[in-house]
């Protein structure tokens, strides 16, 4: 199949840019620099013009791929996207979407994500998208939380509950509607009723995994998105998970991975997402589980910030002071808020008979009229008590102050001993 | 109890550098800044003499303390000191220790842990040993693996697995004795053969908890060490175990926490060997169990390294390129060290009926040269078959290359997708 240059046999979609990118979304495979060089250098409707007719591309679309490309690289992409012409029908393909209620999104649309342009001639030429909310402001407060196909219950039970404590805080989860971790983040943030957003790397007028297709419709039913970069009808393919990855980290604020094997597809969302400059969580678990050792290798190898709950998540997002991390509330201890001496004071105490003044600061090491005023303040505290004896008064230690009373701690410095 | 200014009738050992250690090490708490200040200034000697017969401190000795200190923080300290002169014994406390075969070490002394030195004012006087090796050899490969008390079963097998691995790798375990996670880890090393050092605080004459008074038998019957800077006959307290916390920071090479909760005496040692400028290890464990919240908080707020395995610690402590971490091995998978190209010709191949190269040039969006050499190369590989049939040579794809095969992945790119 040849067209004639630039003749007015050409298609009428090709010279309308929305129509063009859903073109281009058809002919070549995600992330495809050179196409992505192309589009970028010359525009969606005069590049598609050159694949069209099968003109050479002009240099300057070989200036824009970081580290440049031999023209013969230029010639082979220009042969591989022809390959595709004889299908090629995005009126058709806009027709599927818009049948599911769904749309295509182009770059200068409102509801443009602004991440996916980090992806510089790497970002696709257009997002398909099925479900209500404004992509673009879906996006902007969003974490992506991703893992694991061969999960653990306990990976599926932190990632659905992080889901939960994101969806409540306003956030966007987005995952990749895989078996394990990611259908249990897009379930814990159903169930917590917020929103989740799945990119596919398949169309999204298809359910990859197939089991998975009562939960993606749900994740569209309650106001959520299933977005994906190939047009509808697609089937999935390694590359294209591979090449889905990098679109949920240039989507997501940032990315939480909860469990990963060693090697792991999740750990190439992880360094796509650090590559953007996008901030890293890992949600550690035992060391004895293979499906965490991706996730220790992350803390070890780049620089993940560990994460336990979700609130530490929302601190990757965040501006510094929208979240107040819940420290653990801990029992108060009977030498907590104590200076030094009157610890030692109180470590002198005997728990049974009384013992003098005298006595007990020989035992604590400290001059008496120390061990007299530490005394003062720790019976103040109900922690000693004084009796009278035989031989004069004699302290002794009370026990258990307070131990109903919590309280916050935000502070450094643990002082229980051993 | 008052003495003339350095008359004759001194005792015969305050002249004796190291039966005058000794003798500070009873007459203050472990971590008396002011009495080290005293000790460094003037020397243990004639410090000494100043305690004995009451005399004041020269200025010079405030001086060394960080920060300074008034005169009259001098005067209470030289006040607190007096009043443990009555019981007073070195010789006697040297004999006690010689007759568990034991010593005291000072400043000086061959044998003496260079490490200990960086707590400068801070350090012991000297330091009561039991056991044969040299405390300074056995100090100079070393790892302290501490932790939670009230550890978990998880967390033991840690802590014994880590700690035989580092003994089988030569280096010495300490720890501070206690139930939990440091008698699993004396454990650990004792059972892998190796080194084990336990730092207490009581004296080294004395077991505590009680119920280890067969385990600290066994560290020094198997050519171990157990240490104090209590003289003999001490009782714990809980100053005396959050001050022993810095002896095993300073003492070791790295520290190491396998189990803490979010408040515990492991994460004081943890924040002293930090402040020494220690190598520090934190174990992760699951999110959902306090007993690891601690460690996670030291790898988000003390920067602790991540550490899964023997070889991860060996690493903190052990010259870069000493140690060959074993990394994970796993089997090869289908796509591993192919190309791009490669990878989408693999991904169209059907695995029942064979495809011409024609239609998988359309599938994998490749020019059919490329189709061409990527079957050629993947039938190389085992991954893919030709067959003839009715219409032509079809390739189907073959499944498992080398199964039986592991290798070594020290790499960081994952290849494997969802």
């Amino acid at each position: 199949m040849s067209h004639p240059p630039g003749g007015p046999d050409l298609p009428a979609w090709a010279d309308d840019d929305r129509r063009a990118r859903a073109a281009w979304s058809r002919l070549v495979e995600p992330g495809d620099v050179l196409a992505g060089a192309a589009v970028l250098a010359l525009g969606a409707v005069p590049a598609l013009r050159h694949v069209l007719v099968g003109r050479a591309l002009p240099d300057e679309v070989a200036e824009l791929v970081p580290g440049g490309t031999p023209r013969r690289r230029l010639h082979d992409a220009l042969v591989r996207w022809r390959v595709r012409l004889d299908h090629l029908d995005p009126d058709r393909d806009l027709r599927v979407v818009r049948r599911l209620g769904g749309r295509v999104l182009v770059p200068g649309d409102d509801e443009w994500p602004r991440g996916l342009d980090d992806l510089g001639v790497g970002a696709p030429p257009c997002l398909w998208v099925r479900g209500e909310p404004d992509v673009a402001v879906a996006a902007e407060r969003s974490v992506a939380v991703v893992g694991a196909r061969a999960s653990t219950p306990y990976g599926e039970h932190v990632a659905a509950d992080l889901a939960a404590g994101l969806a409540e805080r306003g956030l966007t989860v987005v995952s990749g509607g895989a078996f394990g971790i990611d259908a249990s983040a897009h379930r814990g943030a159903l169930a917590a009723g917020g929103l989740t957003c799945a990119v596919l790397a398949c169309g999204v007028d298809r359910a990859y995994p197939r089991a998975h297709e009562d939960l993606l419709r749900r994740v569209v039913d309650a106001g959520g998105l299933v977005l994906a970069e190939v047009p509808p009808g697609s089937m999935p393919s390694r590359w294209r998970f591979l090449e889905r990855n990098r679109l949920i980290a240039a989507l997501a604020g940032a990315t939480v991975v909860v469990e990963a094997a060693w090697r792991s597809g999740a750990l190439s969302t992880a360094q796509r997402a650090a590559g953007l400059g996008r901030p890293l969580g890992a949600v550690p678990g035992p060391v004895t589980s293979p499906t965490s050792a991706g996730c220790h290798r992350m803390l070890r190898d780049l620089q993940a910030t560990c994460v336990t709950d979700a609130a530490e998540v929302a601190e990757l997002v965040l501006p510094i002071g929208a979240v107040l991390p819940e420290a653990p509330r801990v029992p108060l201890e009977d030498h907590d808020d104590l200076g030094p001496d009157d610890v030692r004071v109180l470590d002198a105490l005997p728990v049974r008979r009384g013992r003098s003044v005298g006595s007990l600061a020989q035992v604590a090491g400290l001059p008496e009229p120390v061990v007299a005023a530490g005394l003062g303040r720790l019976e103040l505290l109900g922690l000693a008590a004084r009796e009278s004896g035989l031989d004069g008064v004699g302290w002794r230690r009370l026990r258990s102050r307070r131990p109903e009373q919590l309280r916050p701690d935000g502070g450094a410095t643990p002082v229980t001993g051993p």
